[in-house]
């Protein structure tokens, strides 16, 4: 059984800076046809940061399209010549200014596949070492070192509404306990 | 201490059945002005069924952006005139045929803050009742039964590739093992 969309026309609407969005027009199995907008997405790297007492280095920003200050993982967008590892060793030190001398990949996931192509690769950054570097000019962050039972309440309170947060605070509730 | 971002013009590109796209110039904490690309979209739910014996009900689908099936939570878009908790109960028996007598607020969180203002909310649908109702038509999705061991396995793999979805793994774990 495959449930597969065909695309039978594919119309750019706008290029942009970050995103850009076409809409497919899709043969359904039925060979009913339909259209879907779609917002593609260079793609992201999400840190988790693990200090030795098992702590996270977390950062707090300005989301516009929300219109709210966030907690999240440190994270970015992948530049064109970059493998996603090096876009993770470099947004640390940008938005937090700790250098992790070990990188390690977790998993990768869509934000939201029903709209957008975005995917983030997650990975684990241990024996961290601070005060090296100054975070980036024009990065207007605030960094946060935090209790993983502290930030496991703050899930449980619906006080962390960031997706790719949470899933990182579930796993480091996991790796932190396995330890 | 604010970062926040004011906003100085809003230009709307491009207006869909499930996305809108705009584009807002925002004066920064420094004075400058900068873009904001804006992915307007009406918000979801994501609804975990967990059943007596300790499996969750997935759904299996293509999705166009990414062009790949893959194995989700039952979720939806809000319809205008719906509360979340509506929208939770009608996608769960449009996509699995399944009715919950008990269906419990979570928490909820945006996918992707940086570029989208889409939030989804966070169900858990308990005493299931299954049979009663059918897929709708136009669904092309294929319901399945999974114990949590199993996808929890899924997850560390890198097998399962949805946000919402993991998400929803490492919470009825939890759940289940607390139960």
């Amino acid at each position: 059984m495959s449930y597969e969309e065909k695309t039978m026309k594919s119309e750019k609407i706008y290029e942009g800076k970050i995103v850009n969005l076409r809409i497919d027009t899709v043969e359904l199995p039925d060979k009913k046809y339909s259209k879907r907008e779609i917002i593609e997405h260079p793609g992201s790297v999400g840190i988790v940061p693990i200090t030795e007492d098992g702590s996270i280095i977390m950062v707090e920003q300005f989301r516009k399209p929300v219109e709210k200050t966030l907690l999240e993982i440190p994270a970015g967008k992948i530049e064109i010549t970059e493998e996603p590892k090096e876009t993770a060793l470099r947004e640390l030190i940008e938005e937090t200014g700790c250098i992790a001398k070990k990188m390690e990949y977790i998993f990768e996931f869509y934000t939201s596949p029903g709209f957008s192509d975005e995917k983030i690769y997650l990975f684990l950054a241990t024996e961290l070492e601070f005060g090296m570097e100054e975070p980036s000019e024009g990065e207007y962050i605030k960094v946060k070192k935090m209790k993983i039972d502290d930030l496991i309440n703050m899930v449980n309170k619906g006080e962390i509404n960031d997706s790719k947060t949470i899933i990182s605070i579930f796993f480091a509730e996991k790796y932190i306990n396995q330890k």
